[in-house]
């Protein structure tokens, strides 16, 4: 089965590493997940890394291999600079770097760079954008990738016109686990439910115009005056955390533009919730699947031969 | 000198302990500042914590003492029971608990609560709002008081009406130092700066509407794109923050009541700066002098013979 492989594709973060063979249909033929993030990697070395896990696979030596993420970044392996918006998405494939001085064919994919009043940068997600808008031929709407640092792009007749970037995930984080709210939380961090009426309550008060700064240690009071649940408060917590963004980016895009949310598991769920609330409609993508169809549209097209 | 002492005030919190002799005007005769916050003191006995430092000051075993601050939470010495909004201020000096089975008499003054949709609540700073406004005999305004859990409060006729809590200095603290903004604003943390363009910019796009946690990001961005220093990270962090306190406040409060800064230091001109481009009339009160000047209004109202 492993000489069927046309491709290796991985994604490489600051915090994971993810790589699939794919056949020249993009089918799946094998994967590995590891913690072998950006700095794990950089201290063992990054062809190490990338060698062994594709070894694991059982990768031949000439498997020509596509990367996209923070692996591109400055602190990364190589530095792929970045596209700048307004940008043809087709533009990061020919911006893909390649790996000199090894005997592989690696390649990374550069990011997007937003400059003027409101810049922006992003890494990784510009090929979950690829993946989510050429698999459904998509010209002009609103894309938005939650997470960490969640991505909103506006789409304009197949161009990525602009992006905004929220904190949301990482302040999550940061707040249940850092602040006063971890009293409140504990260990209900990922019990965040979008069925929980705090969840709604909470988007819907960030949708209606409050801001979040002044509704944070509510959390807390309500805890000591009104017993809230951990689970009440992780559902609250979260509910003004993509309350406030949605409520940002609908501010920014003008309203009712439908969106692609790019999205899986107890994300997708919180975030459709949330959209819904927020009336707007939305088809969703797996955040997995967008990624890899990104990067092998990505690999067809640098190595088209291939495919 | 030591004979002369009327009173010992405390302000007691979580990470500090504050310890001041007065005599029967309220002037400072001896003062004593330490890290034995309700962590260290739990584990050591409240009872010998505080009889160290009155030793220290050479306080005579039958002074009096009143104590504000975490020190009458749940987790504190006794808990002294909050005193629901709308209140008269008085009533916080008459909720005061005393220390039962030990010698001296020492009490600690409640916090205030805010129960319904909003539900809130403050201890210390009841007695900073205590200490401003009788000393201006004050009965109507906007008492803001800057921090890591920043209170606004609304006083009316006398009686504080309601009050809202902003995670300003705490958000500021994880974000500079945990967040992956600490890439940019690393050691530049204190060197927020109100002069600083950036901390000017950052209040502005808050009092516009904007929404901050879609802001956070842009000063990642604004470093890796166009070489943002360290101090202007932190003085455009510190403005998007304390911008959208504001912001918030002013939405809260229907905007253009004049505002009581109860405030010192950095603090001070970092809050003053920001609600003059808010374009809002303030006045300064210390923030030391305050909790002292509440502490002692208590003080003498509870043991009047010795005033």
């Amino acid at each position: 089965m492993r000489n069927a492989a046309c491709y290796a594709l991985s994604d490489w973060g600051t915090s994971r590493f993810r790589l699939w063979l794919v056949d020249g249909k993009g089918h799946v033929l094998a994967e590995k997940r590891s913690d072998d993030g950006l700095d794990t990697s950089r201290n063992r070395g990054f062809t190490q890394t990338l060698e062994g896990h594709l070894s694991a696979l059982g990768a031949p030596a000439d498997l020509p291999v596509i990367i996209c993420g923070m692996a591109g970044s400055r602190q990364g392996w190589v530095e792929a600079n970045y596209v700048p918006v307004p940008a043809d998405l087709k533009a990061i494939l020919s911006g893909a770097v390649k790996i000199e001085g090894i005997a592989r064919d690696v390649r990374i994919i550069p990011g997007l760079s937003q400059s003027g009043t409101s810049p922006n940068v992003m890494r990784g997600e510009e090929t979950q954008l690829l993946g989510a808008i050429l698999d459904r031929d998509l010209s002009n709407g609103i894309i938005a990738m939650p997470g960490t640092h969640s991505k909103w792009v506006t789409l304009k007749e197949g161009r990525a016109k602009s992006f905004s970037t929220y904190l949301t995930g990482e302040l999550y984080a940061l707040l249940a686990s850092q602040s006063i709210l971890r009293h409140s939380v504990g260990d209900a961090a990922t019990s965040a439910s979008p069925d929980h009426p705090q969840f709604k309550a909470a988007v819907e008060l960030m949708l209606s115009g409050e801001r979040m700064l002044g509704e944070l240690f509510g959390i807390r009071a309500a805890m000591l005056l009104d017993n809230l649940s951990p689970e009440g408060a992780a559902s609250r917590l979260s509910g003004l955390l993509i309350g406030a963004e949605i409520a940002g980016a609908k501010a920014k895009s003008g309203g009712k533009n439908k969106v692609i949310l790019v999205a899986s598991g107890a994300m997708a769920a919180l975030y459709g919730k949330a959209l819904h609330i927020a009336d707007h409609d939305f088809d969703l993508v797996d955040a997995d699947e967008a990624v890899r169809k990104g990067l092998f549209v990505a690999a067809s097209s640098i190595w088209p031969a291939k495919g």
